[in-house]
Formats: structure tokens, C-alpha cells, sequence
């Protein structure tokens, strides 16, 4: 099975005397009419920069130059394809009479006019090792290092693409309007390799995931369904099983020598080092060159073909699977100049898309300087689009699980969202409540049902691009273990043998079903909502245990008040004369009630009410 | 007594028909030669605004115009003053029979040169009333509202300026640079006015602290002991008891119309207002014209009298009393517009002078917004030289009250101080370990002499202006209390009947000595190091409980290692290699012992290693 998925990916074949199977060709295909006319093919085999490469006649595409390196095993053809060069078969020969195809192939029609995913959109988490099992055939592969193990925490628990196809309907009905699928690539590692961030192949799906076709077929029923694909991709490290690290394409490909040292090479974390004007280069090179472990060597992404090679992998995934967004993984810790041509490249090509970079940092001074629009004392210039708001995460389970005094509770969201003065763009900041890298939000909400719904409220109703992790919606818990494997706990209904189904409702507690209704609502209101998608913020200084704003738009105005005293308030609106029209009634999203905006308004014990005026 | 004071005041006398006595000329007196040409004098009596003012013919002064308001006691004299004008006296007339005389005087040599204090210094914070008792005639002055009361926490205790002049070798041989006195103006309130934020009359040191005369010849004495003098100055609001609550200059000189309205009129606190993208335009106006306390009315510096009349308060005390700086108490709660102004008025006049506002925040991003030279997202442009670095603070006390991980102790620290990319200028930043508004250091460390010497070794060693409470070096405590009467203790040696003096060293404790032996030591070589004044901080990520940083200058590099092990540690330094030179042996600054800087460094539990090479 493995050869098949082998001659699948490598479009690039040789087919005479050099064997055929060993060699690969990244990326193993390309497209005529792109942004950018140079592209830049790696070749790897034993001694393959030995030979002559030459291409045969073709219009419109040139083979500019051969880079060799300290390593003969590879070889990167600079290739120019000019914008008149049409779809066809590129034919390399060597002197030594080699040769290999080579596929160019025509654009989706718009392709770079994409839109990525924006404040409009929620994005559904999913790590689909453990979301839907859709196909039992692929659990485990023959050839692949680790097998299934569903009962086994940290192991691999069957879940697949075709698990997301099938659940398409259901998302849809949910309200979801993307998907993010944690690294669905390659990770051949020996254990632990579900979660996907230790890759082995940056251009192959992980075979027990499905395949590179299933991955575009995904995407394309999906936009069915009305929902974006955002892929999850990783620049800054890969997994030790890689074939760089037997055999590396450069000796500067990895970082600190390709060598961990026990740890005396770990990355520090230190994220401030960036900024910092009294940072050590000391620590400026253990945070940037330092690994995460042993298993995940860190990528020298000052090497340039390293750089471009990484670039190009992007492109390729957006214009192959025809994605909505990408996730970039643990974004800081790679070379900085690196990331600023990275995003640069991906952004000249599609100038409307979507770039969602992890900074796992409170502080939003340090977050801010990656977004593009930023002005950083440095001059550094970036191209990303958007962060992560990890503050307001912070902030806001905090807000819920302390009492309310004037410096905790509500104050911190309140303060939290006050800082966006930092950011050049607030409403392309990602917000969420939790992730497959914390506990969930109802486990931080120490399983409380009234404080995790308003805290979803906020998040689906408060400026931003909305996030929620697979389950949220079913109240999925991870009480009594922070260990990754219990918070990417199996979604109910996706795997034989559960209790409860949360596709059909099945099984569901009353909770669940509240939990389930109340998600569902918020991202169907938030999918037609022009307030929501667009409307400018305005925030209230939390009073008395209630935080309230607005956000308006032309012809919509919602009003969202959170009341986390214990009592029934009940509350006058004067304080929001600049935000209330000339409406006096409002629709309140969860009860369908009608309210009178002259008199003051009841805001029920711990919950959230949401006023629609139109 | 109190006649004469004011006769002394108020140099501007009618001398007429019009009473003598109730009539107030503000500023009393000016100077010629400054750098700005105009002066607004304001004047005020019953029916003032009647009279018809004229100037006799002056060389070089011209009675521009006169505004009148809608309070008939007041009129603002508008002169113009050229640069050629000679000291003397003005004689005003009024067509009514009126006349006053108006002090010209000639300014001290290089006044607009003088220079403020920088991060050479050292800034030793007092509050007046409870440093020393230097003439015990002055703790009740007649007609005074409030008399002495020394057993009273929140009452006055009879300290004075005398006692500060008093105190002075003291100072100098501690090693202190500059003198911070809380407000010693006026503050003629019935009770608890010995702090002295309350001010009733900004032109008046209060007589139960001295004179006018007195506060000049501290300032004076002092610099004869290499001491500057900076004056602690209110623009935010002023004591209910001051002539303005009666006799309002004009109908909107105090916001929300002079009324508190039982609270409802109280200052949210919400400085993030300033910036927030997404405030409410009520928070806005709550935050700034909002009121501290109904006993301290909230000016409104929007009003371009009162402007100017601040403005020439401040420029008059410095010109006066020879300050080197001012303190501005509650900066952002003032005028945003207002503020920009007046630090651009002084700062104009005194190009080399320093101010430092007071924003109490942990958060950076808005603390810097305020000083001179940063780049704000709105175009605010401020002349504020310093800030008060309160995240440090906040940082420094957690630090040392946690233990070390990932995420707590030194890492604090190490973080807030990364964080200087947010000012333009951190050298200029004021650091501190407490105030007057907080628990002493040693009661927030909990009485730990060793947490308390690494506090203050920090304090005294990194990047920054440094600031101590009087008091700390003979470990002053409020442990029991958090009530500010107890945190501004009285100063052993400065009151009769004290058990101890910490002046002559009598009765001190073991610990008290050690203390002060080490206070004296940092401040006597902070004096004169030049790393320590103007070097780079070049700084290391915490380790195994050490925080480590280097300050280097041409000819002197000091190393600092914190250690909050409870162990003594054997440290390498070669992770310090950048900022280690040729030389190899260092001495330690308490021990005097040389250390091989090529071997590991020995650093003793809980402790603090200050390595000087030169």
C-alpha cells in the first residue's frame, strides 16, 4: 500500500536508469499563471547532483540554474515559467541518462483571488485522530511505525478525514464556517504521533488519515457545505523520522549541528528575547535555534533553500487543496526574517487570504509585533495577518472563576480587549476559550454549564474571528487530567462503541443538549450577523458583575450584557445612550423575547443576554 | 502668624483703597529672561473684574489685555515681558483708585540649563510630616484647621522641613543624590491632611511645615550636600477647603459642575480608556473628570485658565525654590491635552530638567504612552520625560515571594523588564521597591532581610532612575497593617521618644545595621559608577533561580547575579561571554574579595553577588 501512495505523490518520476522509487521530486508538481515565475524543485537521491539535468523544450518555462550543496544527494532546479507558459508536462533528462515528468498544471479559475477566513467565520478545532473514524481500513498501515491503540491516551485512536466528510452535515447544521484540522501530514513517527506536529513528509497526508486526494475532496465538499478549510502547518521544527535527518539536504539544514545535546539545546521559550533591547544574544539563540525535544529536530530557516522550500510547500497546499487559511504552529520561535518572506510570499500570491500564526503569550505587546500592519521599533515588517488572542483567553477564564472586585473578574476581559490599541488590525485577532493544547474550557470552568455559556457567548459575540474546539458544543471534559490525550478526547459518535452520539443526539445529558442548543444559535445568529461580523466594539467598565457592550453596524445593532452575580438584575441602560439608536425594541437572541429598551432589563443570575435591535 | 506668612506670599499687594488683604495676585511674582514672553497673572478679590487695570510704563512689559470670566472676583492680567525687559518692580493702577506692585526678578545663572535628575541618581522619598520634628513651634499653627496630633495615625506628627535640613549629612553619607518630599503645600483641611495631596493653595508651603523661605533654603543646603530637590506637584484635583470650592473662578474650572453627587461622580480608575480602541465615551469622561474623594474636587484643565495658571505654578516653584525635578501625583487622570501642554511648557523652559508622572499600572503599554518621544498610535505627543515603572515593582515583590518555575519568580522580572521596547527612553524610567501608597518592601517580603537586600541590590544596579522610601534602610515595617498612616511611619531619630535613631545608629537591631550598611554601600557606588549610571543592561534568562545581568560602560562592567536558591551554587559565567572582556579578576562589591572570573562563581544562598571590573 505504501508504494501506491508513493507513485500518487511523486508526480516526479524517473523512469529510465536511475531507480525510479528512490527518487523524489518537492514539490512534485506546480502551476502555470502564478504570482511569482520562479520556482525551485529539490531533488533527492543518491548522487543525483551528480548528473546534468536539462529540460526539454518548452515554451514559456526555463531552467535557470542547478544548486548543488555540500550534500550530492541533492540537487535544486531553478525553473522560470513565464506568465505565458501553458498546462503541460515539463521532460528533464540527464547526460547520464536520466529522466523525469514533471506536471504544470492549470489554476482553479480565482484562485489567488481567495478570501480567507475572516471575523464573519467561526473556526471548528478538530484533531481528527480523535473525531470521526470514518474509515476503519486505515487505522493502521502497513509499513507505518505506529499502529491504532484506541485505548491507549496517547495513542493513535482511528479517527480520519473521511470522519470529517461524513460529519459535514452536522457541521453545517452547528453553524460552523471553517474547519482547522490540527497537522493532517505525515508524522511516520514511533510513538505519539497523532497529534501531527512531528512531520515526516510536508507534502503527503498521513496514510491513516486518508490521502492527499481525500484531503482535497474534503475541501471541496466541504465549500459545499459552506465551510472553509484552514490548514495547520508547522515551519519552525519536524519529526526526527524525517529523511532530512539521516540524510540532511545541507549541514546548516537543522539547527545547533542537527544535534539536541540532552537538552542543553532545548529552546528557552523566552519569546521577549524578540524585543527585548537588553536581551542576550545568548538567549536570542537558545530561544530561535533551541529544539521543543529530542523528536522534533528545529529548522534552520535562514538556509535559503530550506526558506524557499517551505514557501513553496504553503503555496502548493493552498493551490492543491484550495484552502481558506493556514494555522502556522509555534510561529516566533522560527528565524523572524524568515517569516516575514514567508508570510510575504504567501500573501503576494493570494492578497485576500488568511494567516492565523500561534504566539502563545498574555502579553499583547509581544503578540502584536507579528501582525502585518505592525510598527515595531525595529523596523521588522510582517506580513501575517493574524494572531492569536491569548490574553483575552487567559482573561476570560479568569473573569469566570474569580469573584468580582475592582481589579479581578470582568475587569480583565475588560482590560484584556482595552489593549488592542496594540494591534493594527483587533478584528483579525483569533479568539477562543481553549485549545488542543489546554484544558477544556468547561474543565477550566471547573464544569460549571452557566459560566462555560457565557463564556462562549462572548466569545461568539465579542470582536474577532471565533474559535471553538471540537465538542465544546457537547460539553467535552478533561476534569482530573491535563494530560493532551484526555483533552483530544474521541468526539461522541464518531467512534464505534460510545455511549452517546452527539451527531443524532443520542445519549446527550440535558446539559449537552442545553450546551449544544445554546452553540448552535450563537454561530447560526453569528453567521448572518452584519454586527458581528463587522460592527465597530464599543465595551463598558464592568459594573456590579456585569459586563455589557455593543457591537453596531449600519442596520443592526446587538447588545450583549453577562451577568456573573448570582441575583437577578435588573438593569438601566442610560450609561449606553452613545450605542442605542433610536430603536426601542430588541429581540433578545436566546429567549426570542421582545424587550423595551426605555425600561431597564432584566439580566437573569449567571447568564448572558444578547439584544438584537434591527 | 499666619498674617505674616501670607503678607510674605503674596508679593503683589494693593496698597490702596482696595482691601490689601484680600486681594491674591497668582503667580505672586515672575521673573525676566524667560524663555517664554508672556505671563497671565491672576488676580483675585470681590469685584476685582470692575476695576480698570493698567500698567505704569515698564521698558519691556505691556499689560496685553485682561480676560474676565463670568465670576466677578476674578481678572487674568495678560503681559507680554520681552527678552530685554530688566528686573524691577510693575505698578498696577486701576481708574478706581487701585494699585499693586508686581516683583520683576532676575533669574539664578543658568536656570533654563539646570539638570534634572537622571539615572545617576538616586531619588529618597519623604514624607515631611513623618521624617523629622526639626522645630516643634510649627506642629499646630493657629488658624490652621487641623493641629498636631502624633499618636494619631492618620494625623499629623509635627515633622518639617527643618527636620529635613537637619537630616542632611545623613543623607549624604547614605549616598543619597535627590530629595522626593510628598506635597509640603498648603493642605488646610480639617483632617488627615498631613499627606498633602489636598492642596488649598498652590503658591504656599503649608506653615506647619515651614515657609516659603524655608523650602528654598532646603533646596539650597541641600545642594551644598551634592542633594537635588524634586517637588511633588497635584494637577489632578485640590483640597474642598481652597477659596476655588467658595469662589470658583469660572463656572467650569471643576468637573461634573463641582459635584461629587455622593459617588456618582467618582473616577472609574479605567485609564485603558486612554487608548482603548473600543472605550465608551461615557468610561472616557467617568475615568478623567471623575473625582478621587468628595474632600478632593477634580480640576478641569480643559479650561485654558486654569492651564496657564498650572503651568506657571510649576514653572514658578522651580524657578523659586531651584528645584532639580518634579513628581506629577495621579499624571493620567488629568486633561490628556492639558498634560501634553504643560510638559511641553516646562520642559521648553528647562530643556535638561526632569518630571516624573505618576501612572500606576503594571501594564507597559500604557505606561508609555506618556513619556516623551513615544510613537502613539493617535498622535499623542507628550514632553514627559519619566514614568514610574510600577510592572517592575509588582514583578519584583512576586518574584521574590514565589517560588521558581517556568512561569513564576525571577522570570517576573526577567519579563517586565523585556518589556522596555515599549519606552522610548527605560533609562529614564523611575524603579522602586514601595512608596508611600503601598506596604513598606520589608513587610511585602515579610520581613525577610535577605529577599530585601536582593530587592534593593536590583533596584539599585539595573537600567533606570532609582527611588527608596525613607526608612528602608533601617527596614521600616507595617506588618498588620495596610492602613497608610502606619506605612508612613515616623522616622526613628526624627521625633522625641523614639527608642532608636537611626541618625546616630542608637538602638538599631542587628538586622537594621546590616541594612543599612548594604543601602549605603549600593548608593555610595551607584554615586559613582558609570556602568551603574549610564552603562547597558544586557540581561539573562533566570536559571536554577538566579537572575543574572551585566551593566557595561566604557571602563566599567558590573555583574550582578540574584540568587534565590536556598543553596550556595558554583556558577560558570560562559553563557556571560559577550559581555565579559579581556579582564579576568573582578572584586565583589560588599565583600571587597577579587574574583577569578575565568572559574566558577561562588554565590551564597539567598543572596546577592555585585562583581565590579574595571
Amino acid at each position: 500500500m505504501k508504494s501506491l501512495i508513493q507513485i500518487f505523490l511523486v508526480s516526479a518520476l524517473l523512469t529510465t536508469c536511475i531507480n525510479v522509487n528512490a527518487m523524489t521530486a518537492s514539490p512534485q508538481s506546480w502551476w502555470v499563471g502564478m504570482q511569482t515565475n520562479s520556482l525551485q524543485i529539490m531533488l533527492h537521491k543518491q548522487n543525483v547532483a551528480k548528473h546534468q539535468w536539462q529540460l526539454m523544450p518548452y515554451s514559456g518555462v526555463n531552467l535557470h540554474n542547478i544548486i548543488k550543496t555540500d550534500n550530492p544527494n541533492y540537487a535544486f532546479l531553478n525553473l522560470e515559467i513565464s506568465p505565458s507558459a501553458k498546462p503541460g508536462t515539463l521532460v528533464f533528462n540527464s547526460a547520464a541518462g536520466g529522466r523525469f515528468e514533471y506536471s504544470l498544471n492549470a489554476r482553479k479559475a480565482n484562485s489567488s483571488k481567495r478570501r480567507g477566513f475572516d471575523s464573519s467565520d467561526t473556526l471548528y478545532l478538530i484533531n481528527p485522530d480523535r473525531f470521526a473514524n470514518g474509515d476503519s481500513t486505515n487505522d493502521s498501515v502497513k509499513g507505518m511505525l505506529e499502529a491504532a491503540n484506541p485505548i491507549e491516551r496517547g495513542g493513535r485512536h482511528g479517527g480520519d478525514i473521511q470522519g470529517v466528510i461524513d460529519a459535514l452535515p452536522y457541521l453545517q447544521k452547528l453553524g460552523v464556517t471553517q474547519l482547522w484540522l490540527t497537522p493532517p501530514l505525515e508524522n511516520n513517527m514511533p510513538s505519539y504521533s497523532y497529534h501531527g506536529y512531528a512531520i515526516t513528509d510536508f507534502y503527503k497526508i498521513d496514510s491513516r488519515m486518508g490521502s492527499n486526494a481525500l484531503y482535497r475532496e474534503l475541501a471541496a465538499k466541504a465549500k459545499q457545505h459552506g465551510i472553509g478549510l484552514v490548514m495547520d502547518l508547522v515551519l519552525n521544527h519536524f519529526g526526527s523520522e524525517h529523511v532530512w535527518m539521516k540524510d540532511k539536504p545541507t549541514a546548516d539544514w537543522i539547527n545547533f549541528n542537527g544535534d539536541f545535546a540532552n537538552g542543553k539545546h532545548a529552546t528557552s521559550h523566552a519569546r521577549q528575547t524578540i524585543q527585548d533591547p537588553h536581551a542576550s544574544d545568548f538567549d536570542k539563540r537558545q530561544f530561535s535555534d533551541g529544539w521543543f525535544v529530542a523528536t522534533m529536530p528545529d529548522l534552520n530557516q535562514r538556509q535559503p533553500l530550506l526558506a524557499n522550500y517551505l514557501i513553496q510547500n504553503a503555496i502548493w497546499w493552498i493551490e492543491y487543496a484550495d484552502l481558506s487559511g493556514i494555522r502556522v504552529d509555534t510561529y516566533s520561535y522560527s528565524d523572524k526574517a524568515f517569516l516575514a518572506n514567508w508570510t510575504k510570499a504567501i500573501m503576494t500570491e493570494y492578497p485576500q487570504f488568511n494567516i492565523v500564526g500561534e504566539e502563545w503569550t498574555s502579553n499583547p505587546a509581544i503578540a502584536s509585533y507579528w501582525q502585518a500592519g505592525k510598527v515595531n521599533n525595529d523596523g521588522y515588517t510582517s506580513s501575517l495577518p493574524s494572531v492569536m488572542d491569548f490574553s483575552l483567553q487567559e482573561s476570560l477564564i479568569q473573569a469566570l472563576n474569580e469573584d468580582e472586585s475592582w481589579n479581578t473578574g470582568w475587569v480583565k476581559v475588560y482590560q484584556s480587549i482595552a489593549n488592542d490599541f496594540l494591534y493594527p488590525n483587533p478584528d483579525n485577532l483569533l479568539v477562543f476559550a481553549d485549545n488542543h493544547d489546554m484544558s477544556r474550557v468547561y474543565t477550566q470552568l471547573k464544569q460549571d454549564l452557566a459560566k462555560t455559556k457565557m463564556a462562549m457567548t462572548l466569545l461568539l459575540t465579542t470582536r474577532g474571528i471565533a474559535q471553538m474546539y471540537y465538542g465544546t458544543e457537547v460539553l467535552l471534559d478533561n476534569t482530573g487530567s491535563n494530560d493532551h490525550g484526555d483533552i483530544r478526547i474521541d468526539f461522541p459518535g464518531g467512534f464505534k462503541g460510545q455511549k452517546s452520539n452527539a451527531f443524532t443526539g443520542q445519549g446527550l445529558t440535558i446539559d449537552q443538549r442545553d450546551m449544544l442548543q445554546t452553540i448552535s444559535t450563537l454561530l447560526n445568529f453569528r453567521k448572518q450577523s452584519a454586527a458581528l461580523s463587522q460592527g465597530k466594539l464599543t465595551h463598558f467598565s464592568p459594573k456590579d458583575g456585569v459586563y455589557s457592550y455593543a457591537r453596531t453596524s449600519e442596520k443592526q445593532t446587538v447588545l450583549v450584557f453577562l451577568n456573573k452575580h448570582a441575583e437577578m438584575k435588573s438593569w438601566p441602560l442610560h450609561y449606553m445612550e452613545e450605542v442605542l439608536g433610536s430603536q426601542i425594541h430588541a429581540t433578545e437572541l436566546f429567549t426570542q423575547q421582545t424587550v423595551n429598551l426605555n425600561k431597564a432589563v432584566t439580566l437573569p443570575a449567571m447568564s448572558a443576554v444578547v439584544l438584537v435591535i434591527e
